[in-house]
């Protein structure tokens, strides 16, 4: 065990996916994992197996796929969470089952309604168990902010004793300040005295995650639980761009402590959950944000034109962020220009399949529209790859509105080689448009939320439209994904990417019913 | 002087605006100054008066608005600067002056290029003059958080004698930790010995804002500089919101420490700024993100429901937002019942004249929508406040589109009594809008920015639309809002509203350019 390095535990596909309006599906979780690889994160907390069986697919999927970050499954300390969670990650070459039980009064009392004894017996049992399926085991002290210290020590004695290699420990409602955090990791990290590697997770209703998950590594914290853009319940997570580049940037104060990340990937990977899950930061959000690296005011403008730190304390390519950009595309770029852009933008994987159909729509795009973003480019290639399962596909859209009259959508789809042709009315023509989709397709999407943003500036900017929409039982939802010069129609795109979305998750499950247990 | 009274000194009209696409007409500005007081900010700072003839203007007008909050106007230290920030602040009944002058090494020698020496005589000159104005004088120095202490209490000395009131300590860039600005805070606090209050003002570029004024306040600061929703350069400033909320809850730790912010009007102050600006906070953003109060995971729900502090350290309603809301309108609300809902929202200051518009604008709403949510109420309100300038006013919209062919709108505008019609096409139909209201009006408008989000669930959401416009020397741009069940018809109307509100500020500026000095 290296002593200073700070092992970098993500969550985004399970405490981040927890979010209200951030549930991935499986191909979506497969997608991010992949690039948490790429990023260099250490664990890959890929979700709670036992939650549904979407879940449990999700997390063996990853398990099968990564090779060299250790995936791992949160489970409750029951045995049949942690059976699932250790079947799920077994395929993974590292794996790591997380469970977890709570240690403060308030929730031992009102959520558990168990003893402080019986905790304790239940924790030994999980971890006990946890240990027949796999070596490295981590358990969770939950609501550690709010827990008495010597009762954590009881516990941490007992479940080191059998077998927990790593004992976090969560400020779970966000409520606790830099200092104090720091003051009980310090304790409780002398008390564990390199029996196990202590862990925090920190979240942010009081906004001081970050400050947090740093406190706590001045005092003795080798892991850091973290998700991307800062994804979580309520306020959310630490993120892990903030975490890690502060530790990068203030060396004059971590000495030798030190994450693997790769962080040039930080801003693409930043960019893959956002578009994935819908959710974007906001502009002025540390690191990723869109105006991270802006300087707005003529001062600070002419600051940084005489000197770069005068006002930037980093590079943005320290984390990813190409700065005037020196390869501009336009209607006379080539294959091979185009191919170098998309390798420059961390696209380095991508198919030659792939890339043929992404050309293909960047010259049609260079057709309508004079130059063409990096942001234009990395929008062409995500779209294509969230939508590459295509059982509805859009072929043809017509609308029309008059302010005070019937708006109406003409819409032809393709399934399984048929066209169906249908129209439809609607409050609006959104409205309309769905409601033709929905005629023709049988489903009834009910619409959870609906977004639009411009990928670049200019009246003949790409649109990329998100929609999250929820089928049949509603217990889920799925995101949509659309991205076309014309709203209207990127608005058709990402309603029926929602609808097959829903349908692949459906179709896998079926099939893969049998493997569960 | 109460010596636990923690002042909130609010920058979103100074900082907050500063950064890229928040800038604010007068009108808007003056609309969230007159929120702030609401809110019991002690100080506005309400802009950099010298910037431009529209801040003075901007700046003038808040001070003649404004009674029970002072306002203040940032100004470098030059003498025309301190002139124009006093002569703009002059208005209003408490009132101040805010300069500065950059004291770190790097500062002074690469943007400044002056010696320290230098330094300290123009910052003495600087509040000397400036107490020529006004009694109440902050001094700022610059880059704080990487200045040498023995210079930054040089400085201190010289400038209090020189009759500083408030001493700001900024970490400009971002850079320092909790700890660090602690201690810093802590000795110079100690050395100003009651002579000035000490502030601090924090950026946010490594996630750290928050925690650093935390810091400060237990170290001695006495006021701290924040904004709403954590606007600001590059990663934005401490969030007001969550410096005053983690005050308030952990008093355990604060002690008698606090401030005289009313928390209720947060949620109303920050939904304010984010339909004006247009600057949504990231939905897992603390205290006033969509999810901050929601709980997705079964887990937690169930804990919730058990014994509600379990995972909430704080009550949604301490901060405004309203949940479970018992009174739910529909199409057979009558006026009553409707003027009681905008009170509960907080609009308890919306004139009859207001009142009638809104109503008659929610009664057409509610024949085609079933359910009207409370942020659809207050999205009428604050649409039709923002938008009550109507020089160019959409009277009919009428679109025609087929995915392969000729986007097509014909508009018609009403402009000083006239009907004015037009048809045009575009590239998708939204370009063909904004292209047939740039022919209608003659104004060729730069799209810098657009973003459609749904206010509430199901497809018949009303849809709000942001765009961000500049016109002619495109020097400035200007934000628009529309709000419609029609994401077409709302599309045109932002669009309008960006024209109509630079159209405002130019014809405020043509009127007022004598009283200017």
């Amino acid at each position: 065990m290296d002593k200073n390095k700070i092992i970098v535990f993500d969550t985004t596909l399970r405490d981040g996916e927890q979010s209200p309006g951030c549930s991935m599906n499986t191909e979506e979780k497969l997608r991010v994992a992949l690039q948490l690889e790429k990023l260099g994160v250490d664990v890959i907390e890929a979700g709670f197996a036992a939650a549904s069986p979407g879940d449990f697919d999700a997390v063996s999927q990853i398990a099968k796929t990564i090779k060299n970050s250790s995936i791992c499954s949160l489970s409750r300390a029951i045995e049949n969470d942690i059976k699932q969670a250790g079947l799920a990650v077994s395929h993974a070459p590292k794996h790591r089952i997380h469970t977890f039980i709570a240690t403060s009064p308030i929730h031992m009392q009102y959520k558990l309604k168990m003893t402080p004894d019986e905790v304790i017996k239940r924790a030994i049992h999980a971890v006990q168990y946890a240990r027949t399926f796999v070596d490295d085991v981590e358990f969770s002290l939950e609501d550690a902010g709010r827990s008495e210290i010597p009762f954590m020590k009881e516990v941490m004695d007992a479940v080191i004793s059998a077998g927990a290699t790593t004992i976090n420990l969560p400020d779970t409602v966000g409520y606790r300040l830099p200092n104090e955090l720091g003051a009980m990791v310090k304790e409780l990290s002398e008390f564990a005295n390199n029996r196990a590697i202590i862990s925090v997770h920190n979240h942010n209703d009081l906004g001081l995650a970050t400050a947090n998950t740093l406190a706590a590594v001045l005092n003795g914290a080798r892991q850091i639980e973290v998700t991307i853009n800062g994804l979580g319940e309520r306020a959310g997570n630490s993120a892990l761009e903030e975490s890690v580049m502060a530790i990068k940037v203030r060396k004059d104060v971590f000495g030798d402590l030190y994450t693997s990340i790769n962080t040039p990937e930080i801003y693409a990977t930043s960019r893959l959950v956002a578009t994935i899950t819908g959710v974007e930061p906001q502009q002025n959000k540390a690191i990723v944000g869109k105006n991270a690296f802006a300087h707005e005011s003529g001062i600070h403008q002419d600051g940084v034109l005489k000197h770069q730190e005068t006002y930037e304390i980093m590079r943005p390519e320290d984390v990813g962020v190409i700065k005037d950009s020196t390869l501009i595309l336009g209607k006379h770029s080539g294959r091979a220009a185009f191919k170098d852009k998309i390798i420059q933008l961390g696209f380095d994987t991508v198919s030659d399949e792939e890339l043929n159909i992404v050309f293909e729509r960047f010259k049609n795009l260079a057709d309508k529209k004079k130059d063409i973003t990096d942001d234009d480019v990395r929008m062409l290639i995500t779209d294509e790859a969230l939508n590459h399962d295509k059982i509805y596909e859009l072929v043809g859209l017509q609308i029309s509105d008059c302010s005070s009259g019937m708006p109406m959508a003409a819409v032809s789809i393709k399934y399984e080689d048929k066209i169906i042709k249908d129209a439809g009315l609607g409050d609006g023509t959104m409205d309309a448009i769905f409601k033709t989709i929905d005629r023709i397709t049988g489903f009834a999407g009910e619409l959870k939320d609906y977004k639009v943003i411009s990928v670049s500036e200019g009246k003949d900017a790409l649109a990329k439209v998100t929609t999250r929409v929820s089928f049949e039982d509603g217990s889920q939802s799925f995101v949509g994904h659309g991205l076309s010069l014309d709203t209207m129609q990127a608005t058709a795109n990402a309603y029926l990417g929602a609808l097959n979305s829903y349908l692949s998750q459906k179709n896998r499950l079926t099939k893969n019913c049998g493997h569960q247990v």
